[in-house]
Order: C-alpha cells, then structure tokens, then sequence
C-alpha cells in the first residue's frame, strides 16, 4: 500500500457557497474520499474562513449535503451595533441558502462547533428532522455523523402546533402576496427596461411567497440591491419557537454573501446596500419594517428602503 | 388506609410570581406532596393562566424551585406588530425573575410544553445548568425530573468561550457603569423627593451593573415606570449562543408582569407604560436603544425614554 501524501485541509479555499453535485463528486475523488457526504468536514475550515463576526470574531463554519447532491455552506454574521438577535447562525445560513437553491432536504451537515440549541431548534423546520445527520469537525472523533435526534432529544416543532399536511421549511410554499399598490410609478429604468426598485419589489414579493410563516400567518420578503445593481433577496423563516426564527432582512443577508462568494473576504466584509424593499401583510401580527429600518441605519445608512404591503383574503 | 379527596390543579389560583419557602411548604403539606419539588408540577396549569401570548394563543407555564427554597414562575409574553425575537419564554422568564429576585441557583423546574432549544441553550448561561432536573407536565410520566443535559446534550455553552472563573447568569455581577451626565436637571419631583425620572434612571444604571454580558462585554438596563408611578427594572442577559439573549427591554417586561401579579389577568394584560430609561454603553457594539424605540412605539407608544450611556474605563 502506498502512502498517500499528507495534505492539510487548510489548502482548500472555496469562492463559491454551493458546490454542484458533479464538482463535488470530483472534490471527493481528489481529496480520497467514498461519499461527498465525508468531504463535508474537510471543507469546514474553508467556510470558517468565509465567515462574518465582528463581534465575536468567533468563525463558525457548516457544510450539508442536500438530497441534490449539492454541497451547500453556512457561515455566521454578526452586525455590530444592533442586538446580537440580528445575528445569523452558521447552520441557519446554510438551511436558508439550500433554501434560496431549491433544495428540497438537507441529509448531512459538518459543522465547526456543536450547534446551539437555537440551531437546533431552528432545523426542526425541516421535515424528518430528526434524521438530518451532524458531526462536530471540533470533536475527538471528527468521522462520526449523529442524528439531529441526538442533538435535541424530546423536542418542541412544528408538530406540536401544525397539521401534519402545512408545508415544512424546505418544502415549496405559495402564500397568497398581492400588493396593495403593485406599480412603482415614476421610476427612471436601467438599460434593461426595468428600473432597480421593480426588480426589488418583485424579489421581495416572490421571497413573501415562498416565505415559510405558519405561526403568526404573516408571510414576509426583503430584497437589497448592491452596489452593482445587483439584488438579493430572502424568505421570513419562521419557527414553531418563535424566537429562533430567521426575518427576511437576515435572510437577504445571507443571500447576498453567497452571491459575493469570496470577494467578501477580499473586500474587507463591508455590506454595499444601495436600496432595499419590503413586502409584508398590512397590520401583521409579526411585523419587519421597523426593524429593518434600524438593521438599515446601522449596517447600510444610506440605503432607500421601500415597504409594500399585501392584504390576504 | 382513608381515600383522599380527589382535587384538581385547576382549582389553585396563584396571585403572585414568587412564593416564599415556608408558603411553599405549607402549600406541598395542603396538596399531601412530601418536597416543593414534587409541589411544581401541581402550579403548571395556574402558572399558565398568567401567561401573556396574544399572537400564538399557546399558553406557556413554567414552575421552579431555587436553592433559597422560594418558588419562581414564568410565562409566555408576546408583542403583537413586533418580530417574534421579542417574545420572552416561560422558562427565560422564570430564570430572570429568579436572577431580579437574587436567587443564586434553580434546582428544578416543572414546565407545561417540552422546552425548546433556544430555552434550553438559554439555561446554559446558569453554572452547574447540565444538573438542572427539568418536568414536562404535558408527558405522560409528569413525576419524571430529568437533567438538563438531556435535553440538550452535547451543549454549546459559557466553557467554550469564558474563563472558568467569569461570573455566571445568577451570580453576583458588579459591572463598571458610570454614567456621561448622571445628573437629570429640571425635573419635577413628586412627594418623595424624587423624581420617576431620577428613580428610573437609578434602576436602569443598577440593573446595567447586575446585567450578564461577558460577551460582547456591553451591560445594560431598561426601567419602565407603570400608570401607578411603580419602577420596574431589567438587566441584559446574554447567551453564549448569541441569539438567544434576553435583552434588557424583555427583563424589565418580566419584572412588571411579576410585580402585577395577577392583577394583569383581570385588566386584560394591558402595559401601562409611562416612561422608560435604557442605560447602555457608549458605542456599544451590541446597542439596544433603536430596538427599546421601535419596542416602545408598539407596546407603549405614549411612553417616553430617556437614554443614558457611561464609557467602561
Ligand atoms: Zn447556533
Ligand atoms: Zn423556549
């Protein structure tokens, strides 16, 4: 038998945060692995890298396998000045961003640190939750993959508060959103014939669709333009805990760090927001825009942010 | 051997969120239970008829026993208009009552819903958490105590991330606050001397001193002061997981359910709010004036908040 070079897993650099199903079947065969699911912690110290936590300055990074054959990653942000709430969690960066690509169920995640137990709450979200298997890269033995049900035994979800038939996080939702006042009027367009506020009031209004908000029935969507016109936009995830839900303006958030892969990091982590819009229910129960605003002021001070709002029948 | 009269829990009625020691045992002694641990489960269901939840309905309850022999109860509190980030658990609640109370450590608690992760990762914050015996009344096994580490093994928790030696959330904090301009000028006083802005700007700055934030190390306070002119204070709590923190605003909420016992019960759970002050550090990377604002704007919106910051040497 021939001894195999010894390589560091600090070698591996990531610019995007999706891997393809093929392009991970060739890291597996690279690295000297059977399953793209033990790539997952090999690839951990290269999400920790990708990380945003200025306040902690604490890098956690998670890797899941989707039932796709992608390999999605998950970092932590941290938005300094703002309540630590605001923060977005490695794992629930990794759920949201699987989410944004469609991606149906999560089967395996490798994360740097032991999840929290809002993390662990929070992806009981996920249909069959108790299966989606977790190893901790910061254990002994870094090999052995867990269940969820190991993690969080006897758990509060959705099951205590939903019918079995209400669509879970992953799965497709379609919430009835029609704005009260759906045309932009007197906008001036980009060359493309449609001008940045319409194209974030659409994004803002596809994400309140597929907005998963069983709990309060306020579905709700944020979309941000970037300074190259560029617009990210993320779903309201709630949670049956209420508390470890994710609001539309994180999940924009982490949108728009996937979209920017690794120039983030080679850019110094500044958030280039140049313009935002809301869609939420008129007189929700649960509602963002204040909250938005200050998230705004402290994080994008400049940025315009419009609030359309939608009445359900 | 002589039957006992059958009675129902639904007949006991609690006025108030602590019960001293020796009512504690005359209580336990009424209801032919031989320990106040065994008497918690028997309070769940008045526990939750004092909970405060206008958006999920879902009446939280949550009875714990201290190391001083007192009893401590929490309840669910939700804000309608406002993010579900704002919601205080029954469990936060029982544990920040317990801290305002001085209790130094909680041995057991009987809760009416399993707790969620975000409960549970909140528990970490207390030093021996993994041996806190936890009873979830809707079981079918309700005289089952069961530790904490349970419930959430594995923790993510203060060890990895504090000095062994930095103090917990129930023990003794003496967080260095002076304030910038410690002196209100031109106030009416009423007739004691001192003025409710006087007084709420002293809770505030002691719940600042007594506030856990070893994290991001930014102490604060929130004090409101009811239609009576009576003060209630908070101190911040923070979590190791970040998110799950409790903020000083949702602790001084705690103490005005608590003080109001059940009076709230009878005049439909109303926030008679009519001044607050926030003490918080100057620059503070983790600052919770804008979201005390946008709290206030929907809870309480006649009420005015005065803000004060001191600069940690
Ligand atoms: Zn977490
Ligand atoms: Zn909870």
């Amino acid at each position: 038998m021939e001894a195999k070079p010894v390589r560091s897993t600090a070698e591996i650099r990531l610019r995007r945060f999706v891997i393809e199903a093929d392009e991970a079947s060739a890291m597996a065969k690279d690295w000297g692995v059977a399953t793209a699911a033990e790539l997952l912690p090999l690839l951990v110290p290269a999400a920790q890298r990708l990380a945003r936590p200025p306040i902690s300055n604490y890098h956690v990074g998670a890797v899941g396998l989707g039932s796709s054959g992608r390999i999605y990653l998950g970092v932590n942000l941290e938005f300094p000045g703002l309540p630590l709430h605001h923060s977005v969690h490695a794992e629930q960066f990794l759920v949201t961003n699987a989410a944004a690509h469609g991606e149906t169920a999560i089967r395996c995640i490798a994360v740097s640190a032991a999840p929290c137990g809002h993390c662990r709450q929070f992806l009981q979200e996920i249909r069959g939750a108790a299966e989606i298997r977790i190893l901790v890269t910061s254990d002994g033995n870094p090999s052995a993959f867990r269940p969820l049900s190991d993690f969080l035994p006897h758990p509060f979800g959705p099951p205590d508060l939903l019918h079995k038939d209400r669509p879970l996080l992953l799965e497709p939702h379609d919430n009835e959103v029609r704005l009260l006042e759906p045309k932009t009027a007197g906008e001036f367009c980009n060359g493309d014939g449609e001008g940045v506020e319409d194209r974030l009031r659409r994004a803002a209004e596809s994400a309140a669709r597929a907005a998963h908000a069983p709990y309060s029935g306020c579905p709700a969507g944020f979309a941000v333009a970037d300074g190259e016109g560029r617009v990210h936009a993320g779903s309201y995830e709630e949670s049956a805990a209420y508390n470890p839900s994710l609001g539309p303006v994180q999940a924009a958030m982490v949108a728009y760090v996937a979209a920017h892969g690794d120039a983030g990091e080679q850019r110094g982590r500044g958030w280039e927001i140049v313009a935002a819009a809301l869609v939420e229910k008129e007189a929700a129960a649960v509602s963002h825009e204040a909250t938005a605003r200050i998230f705004l002021a402290a994080v994008a001070p400049r940025a315009h942010l419009r609030v359309y709002r939608f009445r359900s029948s």
